[in-house]
């Protein structure tokens, strides 16, 4: 039986390269994870389990990806991103965000039994959608990454009072909301520190910064590069020889993945870590 | 800290829509499977646990999400067909593949340790890639499930003859090659036959036929109905009503999920389940 | 001067390839013509020659393209529709919207002062836009025309009967608008008729109509085929061998091209021409 | 008669907006300009006359389109650049390039009878096929620019040495082709020089350059800027006052479109034009 005759159907399948030379961020999010926290019993305004799982999952993903050069994560949402002149799947959006995800969605099947042991996984599972966006300059990325960071900590903040009204204020959820309407960060600080004696500086940063996630490399004196400009005048990765690109692909994998909790909006991470932005692995920390 | 100076970035999102009025097929497929495979110790040339453990995950997606109007697996790959009127997720592209390839995976990891007890997951874990393609018309999606099982027809004769010929017949692998280089189905047949006594009609079904999910109603006399006709009038899904959706939704939750092994290639098989093409529900049948 | 280091920006270029199997519909706009048609004085509510140079544009871009198996004009927008088994381009959108508009565009120009003797274009000179958009069914791309036709109708009765309260009834523009407001066609009918004399249906039908433009065969008798099926039922132009699409080249371009004011909405239109829609020309007609 | 019930067919329409923050080449491409060059006796290797129709299409499409930045032309194409903030139709591919397109075509038919008095027009008429890039970075930009002028370069030293063999040299085609193969560019100088006492680099620049239409401002001291690294660091156009960018419009409306032909690989025409990039209009020349 020959398959000839139907194989005209594979025209149909139409390209979806992302432009080159553009970083690219997949966004990976939970689908109803309101219903699912409910179930699971999350604890309110932060479940540091919830979020010990997310945090495995991502690490898994950063790990067997080499090509991602960051990760954020915050909540029920992790932001990978692909340095601009990565040529992984020869950068295909649905390869790059179907890959992501699933390897994303195994690990954080695979891992729920560790951090929740008590409360099993049932059907319907857990799962998450993903989107790629591509960003042209240095600029677009940090204000992307900034963006979520900041979502983190308005989140954060409204959430940690939110829930102090009603765990020991006694409010139910309405009464919280009207509460809270039209308060600014001052506010929200003011009342979190008056009724409740909570110093909103000492959460933890897990809550407040939201999760970090990158290849660990010795850090770098503030002052002594220039990498925002190599970085946009990078074009592109042909220009790189294979010799090389195999050599970073090695010291890359050698490297340790950590998840910390920083500050990602302020030039002095990035500034620290210049490995993240030009693509070019760095010094292995000697043992100790 | 407001944040709306970081905003902007979300005009950076591309649509990604696919054409209204087509058929969808979403299709996944096991990334690195070879590997994987070798490392779980899959029986040659099928593992029935491999395959169960493929259809569990499928069925799960099917059964989550009403708009799949019929799903098709063999080996390591299953296509999802969106009925053409779908307006799921509005029909963004990354939304449904990363939908599904993230649901597919959730359950292939949690249904795992029930088909294989003895052989637990362990890193680097099985993912998917996945990517969506539309056909216009009912031939074109016709020609594409076509393709899918005669490809599954081609690679099981194949892989029994070749796997017989090592197995039984003491080649190694390249000798084997070598024997079946420029030959015909029924050439095949023979060696199985005449060699190895296997009838290759005889095989199971499920190996020779791959899997075929669907909404289980009754049968339909094959000649009381026209639905190919009807369904290229159709035109687009507004001007159904929405009681008659809501309804149509209902009934479609009620029926059973099935997985059969069965030709999809004939006419018989659609003309006698009217519902999978028309999208909408049949009846569902009496309990004896 | 090597030209090699320059040349991965052809990389950049990304494809834009229409889904086979569908029907092109190319749209051409004229940009701020409200302006233009001032500048050269356009009669209202119709300038005859304006839709003239119109036409005769657009017959011209027929006849250069084959591929076209209609086109429907009316004021100062054209569309352009390509079979849905053309490969012309291999359907790169931007090639064929281009090729539309820049051949339409060069001939409005060239013809424009046969039509308009008296009022030589000077800059700025009148430009058109354009897009292309794709029909899977039948069904849709005669919706599409016919709601072009509609469109047509409503604009024309609308401005034949606006035109007269100013012209013949002595309102300005205002007064003529609120006079219209919330009427139904048969009140716009009624205004025509008993204060200014004018039965509708006696206008020209290219005012009432709209044009189009195909390939002129002999006609069918209307119940002599069956189309619209064998249409659907078409999978892709690679399977058409060669020799027969050389063939119907040679006959399409012996075809007299033909400006005709006919209604495209009702299905006799199409069931006596069946070579619009099935790319097969038809036979040419002998001369008296 | 009601249009609503075939409005559905406009959800047809797919968005083809470009990614913002890149810069958009818009070329256009004669469409066998071959055959038309035959058909008017363009003179070999160039034709003065068909150079300055070109130019004079693309100056008017300039001076009608602020948003474009500069434009590059050699032969029968021309490259329009749109600044990378800018939002003209939205950044819609196809409205942009269409729009372009056409009027570019308006142009060049409008122009022609000025430019070849003795050889009008007379169908199959010219015209022109576009399409749109987009390049993320400034370095990208200017590699695409460089691009098309070393081609121009290549392309012109090849004819015109070609042309010399057989217009001065009595080759035929063959012979000349057979000639130049496997020949450098010293060769070309070389054979040119020695042959036919033809200094290359004193034939016309606009031969050797092409030609580059920008709006004219004061020239700038190269060293008093840092236009690259501003550029870089721009984000998006919303962030602009709206006074501030009507106050450039009009400033740009009112500079001077000129057509020159210059060095547009190296840097010193950049920086000494510092408002080609910044989108920023410069300081209008005093007059003499």
């Amino acid at each position: 039986m020959a398959n000839s005759k139907f194989e005209y159907v594979k025209q149909f399948e139409q390209p979806d390269t992302l432009l080159p030379n553009t970083w690219i961020v997949v966004r990976v999010d939970g689908r109803g994870f309101t219903k699912f926290a409910n179930k699971h019993n999350f604890a309110k305004p932060n479940d540091r389990r919830a979020l010990d799982v997310m945090n495995a999952a991502a690490k898994a993903v950063v790990t067997e990806i080499p090509d991602i050069t960051i990760a954020y994560g915050v909540s029920d949402e992790y932001s990978f991103v692909f340095h601009k002149t990565s040529t992984l799947f020869e950068r295909r959006a649905s390869k790059l965000v179907s890959t992501i995800v699933s390897t994303f969605t195994a690990y954080y099947i695979y891992w729920w039994p560790t951090y929740f042991p008590d409360s099993p996984l049932a059907p319907p599972l857990p799962s998450f959608d993903g989107r790629a966006v591509c960003y042209p300059s240095l600029q677009n990325l940090r204000d992307y990454m900034s963006w979520r960071q900041v979502d983190c900590h308005i989140n954060n903040l409204y959430n940690t009072t939110f829930w102090a009204l009603i765990q020991q204020g006694g409010m139910d959820g309405k009464e919280a909301e009207k509460e809270l309407a039209g308060t600014f960060a001052a506010d929200k600080n003011e009342i979190l520190f008056t009724r409740f004696k909570i110093n909103y500086n000492n959460e933890p940063e897990i809550y407040k910064k939201g999760s970090v996630i990158f290849r660990d490399y010795e850090l770098v004196e503030p002052d002594s590069h220039q990498v925002a400009e190599e970085v946009e005048n990078m074009t592109e990765p042909a220009q790189q020889s294979r010799t090389q690109m195999e050599n970073d692909r090695k010291k890359r994998a050698k490297a340790r993945v950590t998840v910390e909790h920083l500050d990602i909006i302020k030039d002095e991470f990035w500034d620290r870590r210049p490995w993240l932005l030009s693509g070019k692995p760095g010094r292995i920390p000697k043992l100790p």
